[in-house]
């Protein structure tokens, strides 16, 4: 196959994973940017912040103290978007169809450290927050009206992140977000065609062409997907088939603290800036089935295009068509692979 | 039905054109908000300026002179994401699968007054922009090779539009965008099964209801559908079951005009402010079919969520989920009805 064509000629590729198509059009890498250039702050922030409600010994809005912690802290969401006890109901009118949802949001933080994110942060804080994750995600999957969990991360102002001081997000609910549903049907159909995981296939494909893969270990690889949407989206995905982040043994779990801190650290050294995006893993739902079509990954969306003050706006032709892009996967694969 | 729950509980709908749902946490709309503000700027433009690209006389970055054009001024953009002429291939590697994608992507100037917007434009003038969408629809679906054709607009700096010029653009290519895919099977789905337009059977039960109308002239409805995303957006619906423009006769011409004059000022007042958003028609595929399953329809995406400065971003668990919002379609209603 000829790959060359892709780096010229504006083309649409296929997201195994969603079913949907993202726009290409390298040519257009050189136009010039007369748009609106993002507000930075490189200002080092002290490792304590009195009006900072996430720090540690600080109150809450909601009036509750957050503990002297010295690691990880979770803590479920003041503000949460969806509600454990939340009435339940059912709306069939017609055309105007909705369900009640309940769930559990939480809100992790990553160290007691205001000044710190993933990507400066050592790699046996970083398994900490891993190891979080997983009890997190253990205690909610147990929950019996709990069928999906949503860990995630909003990085920089720019992402809608209200504070700065490093933290995630979880949210977990009753049903299927869509972006989730959409994975679980193309995963499904793949599993029960071919016997195998639709993203271990993937990445046997990938490793042997070398084309869009950042960085490897033992366990995991880091790479920018062939349908990325986001100029320098990239994804962690384990090689072995898991279904969930609880399947990682300890040695497997620290290779994914590493993939982490790798990839984070690379991007404060594209744009020599700390790169805002948003991230998140996606699993099995939590439903008590045993999911083995699911190969769980994580994956970053960072906003930038090419500075730390020009940001990709997914507006008009994205939102009422498809995603669009201009540098392809293979160049911006290079580009982060420099870094590393 | 007892609708007073979706007030007051989380809860999920339905959005009957794409099949997906939105998440609604009306519980949440009182957190406060401690994060980024958006500059805005509401310093009065001038008429004529001599740095913009898109004012009349004026030469655009690649050498061209722009005419010096009375009311609208349509031109092939400059660095189109879509080429006419580009080479057509086809990559199945595996589970690397991508297809060429032609199109030809135009810009089209609203006015030759740079310091006007849809908002402050005569309806007069208003129409001489939907009779050249018209035309231009009209023209690029008599092309073969043209499949789909999308108009928008990006108004506003935090939409990504790089000229505050008042202009939109439109996108046309030989394949079905994502967004257009998923209407186009809904629509057919339910044309198939009740022989009438699903668009249409949902405006009567809106127009019964009242809890989401806005604005009505003799052929169009503006509302907030029950599946809003955007906690601002709207929908102008043609009340007669339409594929596309060119169905609409000329008073029907006017009173789109209207009703695109009427939303867009009722949205400046909101927050007393040039109101960003991007806009998009949603039309029936240029196939050559006849395809009376469509029911075109405009959409706003405002990113306002409570004031000029501060919006609502669409980071983490909307990427990874689902999009959420908080203040409900209903109260949205209230509040911008009041300013029509
Ligand atoms: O074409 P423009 O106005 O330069 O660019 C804007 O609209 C395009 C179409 O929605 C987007 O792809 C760009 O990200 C956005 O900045
Ligand atoms: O929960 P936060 O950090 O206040 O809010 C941020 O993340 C949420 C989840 O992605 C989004 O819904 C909000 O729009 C965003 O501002």
């Amino acid at each position: 196959m000829n790959h060359t064509d892709l780096q010229d000629y504006s083309h649409k590729r296929f997201n195994i994973l969603t079913g949907e198509w993202v726009l290409v059009s390298p040519h257009r890498a050189k136009r010039p940017w007369q748009g609106q250039n993002e507000a930075i702050s490189n200002t080092v922030r002290p490792t304590y912040d009195e009006t900072c409600y996430l720090c540690a010994g600080n109150t809450r809005i909601n009036g509750e103290i957050n503990p002297k912690y010295q690691d990880v802290f979770v803590f479920t969401n003041d503000f949460a978007a969806l509600q454990k006890d939340s009435k339940s109901f059912s709306v069939q009118d017609g055309l105007l169809v909705a369900e009640s949802e309940t769930g559990i949001c939480k809100v992790i933080c990553f160290s007691p450290d205001h000044s710190k994110s993933l990507a400066n942060m050592d790699t046996k804080d970083i398994l900490k927050v891993v190891f979080a994750w997983q009890k997190e995600f253990k205690e909610l999957s147990e929950n019996p009206n709990i069928n999906y969990v949503q860990i995630f991360e909003n990085k920089g102002a720019v992402m809608g992140c209200s504070n700065p001081h490093p933290h995630g997000q979880i949210w977990s609910q009753s049903t299927l977000p869509n972006e989730v549903d959409k994975k679980n049907t193309q995963q499904l159909a793949y599993y029960n065609k071919n016997s195998s995981s639709l993203l271990g296939d993937y990445l046997a494909q990938e490793l042997e062409k070398q084309e869009r893969i950042i960085f490897e270990n033992d366990s995991f690889v880091v790479l920018i997907p062939f349908w990325a949407v986001w100029p320098f989206e990239t994804m962690i995905v384990p090689k072995k088939q898991q279904s969930n982040i609880l399947e990682l043994n300890d040695a497997e779990a620290l290779d994914y603290a590493e993939a982490i801190s790798v990839i984070t650290k690379a991007y404060d050294k594209l744009f020599n800036t700390s790169f805002p995006y948003s991230s998140g893993i996606h699993q099995a739902p939590t439903d008590g089935n045993a999911n083995i079509h699911w190969h769980w990954h994580m994956s970053f969306y960072p906003p930038l295009l090419r500075s730390a003050t020009v940001k990709k706006f997914m507006v008009g032709y994205e939102m009422f068509g498809s995603p669009q892009r201009d540098i392809t996967a293979e160049i911006a694969t290079k580009m982060i692979k420099d870094l590393v």
